[in-house]
């Protein structure tokens, strides 16, 4: 189907700054046109009165199928959570369960402006297989760990490339992901790393999340986890390191020369208790920072715009500083930085000629968003997620005034439910 | 109008621990009761399947006046914001904007699940009028500033007493509220400590918010803000200090050993550059901790549920400690804790026997709602507002499934939006 979008107005990055546009906007054969088609007969007219439309906003560190555990493990030390919460219920969990359990994250994905997630996942195929049938534009990882790609008895590497064979398409990407530098041996990493430059992939890890990790890795190796990641060969460009709180020395300045992207994750690090990335001085560095919501056991949402304005208001608060991390900073991190970290500046996270169409459309006329004194700071400010109306996934619609087209949620609710009360 | 209201599940405070329970709530002359009634003939049954039932949450510090200015003014030093923003904006409001503006902050707080506000205004007689219109909940009071209440020229206290004696009722309470100690005289903070015994009247002001007033107060009286209070009699358990973020010395011992309450602002707090305050300091000292959200000039969103997130996840951040304020810590700041402050313990804030019928209902089949592993954690970490569907207060219904019954939305857009075109 092809749309034309009339009445909008439209949130346009132009490089040295974002503005808001107003004008008729296509999508035509799932990509961005202002340029007005030979014959508008097979185009569909969207009315976008009193919306603003704006590119889909990017989630780049989550873990779909954790959602089940929302709300489930609150409260309490990072040892019990992880070791007597999370670790426990993903041995009990079974592979049907983390497929609606990921369904469930990207109901609330799409709902709140999400159109793209870089996931990390445990079960084979549930997470491409749901972000599949929900319409998810995603960039999926199976989780690695252990000493080796290659070891013996552990398939995750095989399952990871199967994965890509199955699901690979327009809006289904590959990465991949080994979990920690304490859950896989500096071998396993060289691997990584030789893969992505061989197989041209993405790579994603953990890095410096806690004070723990830091000290572990500082008495085992003696260097920080950036230096042991750097040393190892491990960073450069196409590199995506979530978290990064806990940076010591010179850990920011080797990230930025080696061209990696941050993925801080606000919300679930003050959760834990690990603490506030420097996230204003890794923007001042020129590291491209993006953010990401973490799983919701953690969170305990999947809510971009609330991440966009924790993390505004969390600089602003440490630093004393109310210039810190201004809107258009943040509003960059969750789209454009996102976009340039996947290698697709000018195709994701924009709206531009020739850009995939990956949209979503707020109402204006709701009390959180007015009056629009200046529509970029209500994005950081005052926009909770629910101003969502309507989001297009490479160029399909997957929520349409409030109601998702594509994801069944009595059948979620009905399977999650379930999947709780046995597991959890 | 009486209610049945039946199959919902009820966040129960029992004082030792918050509960879910399930079973009938009736409202009976606007006051809550679990008991059946003789006859339930005048009763008007309210099917509650699939939501929680809980007290409104009390936003215990604003400026309805202010939500004009919303997004207005971001990303600027201090002292732009308020000498070259929000002031000459409230030089240039009419009186009439104020009303409009104090609309479409009740709009917000209703469907984010507010019922009740305390609110310092500056506009004669808007506040109340537009809290009486939508059917708020309110303590207000008219800011007050200068030498002495009882200044030639100066008639905020005269005006302060009219609306008090013009709009006084179930719903409308006053409250004094002299701005702060640098723009109020020593002698105009006397006075007030003095009315409020002899009226029999709450106090509120805005203490120690940023570093700057406290150098100054250090530099002209010698001690810090708290100190200069409390030698000029001002605290007591009828005193509601905003703020209190940069504490020294003894002042928390000085406020708690006053029995005042502190309303702690986070999102204001950090996203003007003043900080975090030590609220689990606070808790843990025994002071009355409770939650406010601030002008929408200054936080941008009037929505407690986002407040109450932000307040727990940065305490636990500052302290690195993932137990820092807890779940139901922080929803008794937002419920019980507040009633205390007003006066009205057992009567707000509770769903109990014989208290007042401030309702809100949550939908729990919603997203980040689900799957209901922990309500009170969802309260806290994972529900963004929108989950509220109807409001009651004071046993009338404001909105229901999302429409508002007493505002004008329309109409509180237009002249909104006319005031703003003229004002900003």
């Amino acid at each position: 189907m092809n749309y034309k979008i009339i009445n909008g107005k439209l949130l346009v990055d132009e490089g040295h700054q974002i503005v808001i546009k107003e004008g008729d906007l296509y999508v035509r054969d799932k990509i961005l046109s202002f340029i007005a088609p030979a014959s508008e007969e097979n185009f569909e007219v969207i009315d976008a009165k009193n919306k603003l439309i704006m590119p889909g906003l990017i989630n780049m560190h989550s873990h779909a199928y954790m959602t089940l555990m929302r709300n489930y493990a609150d409260d309490v030390e990072f040892s019990k959570w992880l070791f007597e919460g999370v670790m426990p219920v993903e041995d009990r969990l079974p592979a049907q369960a983390a497929y609606w359990s990921s369904l469930l994250a990207f109901s609330e994905m799409i709902r709140t402006g999400t159109t793209c997630f870089v996931d990390m996942h445990m079960y084979h195929r549930q997470s491409p297989l749901a972000a599949r049938e929900a319409g998810m534009r995603g960039y999926i990882g199976r989780g690695l760990v252990g000493a080796s790609l290659f070891e013996e008895g552990n398939p995750r590497f095989r399952e990871a490339l199967a994965e890509k064979e199955e699901f690979e398409s327009d809006t289904l990407q590959f990465i991949l992901s080994p979990h920690a530098i304490y859950s896989c041996g500096p071998g396993l990493l060289k691997e990584v790393a030789e893969q992505s430059r061989e197989l041209g992939l993405l790579k994603q890890t953990h890095l410096s999340e806690s004070i723990t990790e830091v000290e572990n890795c500082l008495k085992e190796h003696g260097k920080t986890p950036v230096e042991y990641l750097a040393d190892l060969g491990f960073l450069d460009e196409q590199t995506i390191l979530a978290h990064c709180v806990q940076m010591q020395g010179d850990d920011l300045d080797i990230i930025r020369n080696s061209g990696a992207t941050i993925v801080t994750n606000p919300a679930s690090n003050a959760k834990l208790g690990n603490g506030f990335a420097q996230a204003a001085e890794m923007v001042e560095k020129g590291i491209n920072l993006c953010i990401g919501t973490d799983g919701a056991a953690s969170n305990n949402t999947l809510n971009m715009f609330r991440e966009m304005t924790l993390l505004s208001l969390i600089q602003k608060g440490i630093h004393h500083d109310p210039v810190s991390l201004p809107a258009e900073t943040v509003v960059r991190a969750a789209t454009v930085n996102a976009a340039k970290a996947l290698g697709m500046k000018d195709r994701l996270g924009v709206i531009k000629e020739g850009a995939a169409a990956d949209l979503i459309f707020l109402d204006l006329d709701t009390p959180s968003m007015f009056p629009a004194n200046n529509i970029l700071s209500s994005l950081c400010y005052s926009a909770g997620g629910s101003e969502v109306s309507t989001v297009m996934i490479d160029g399909k619609l997957v929520m349409r005034n409030r109601e998702l087209l594509t994801i069944d949620m009595e059948k979620v609710y009905y399977e999650v439910n379930k999947a709780a009360e046995t597991c959890l």
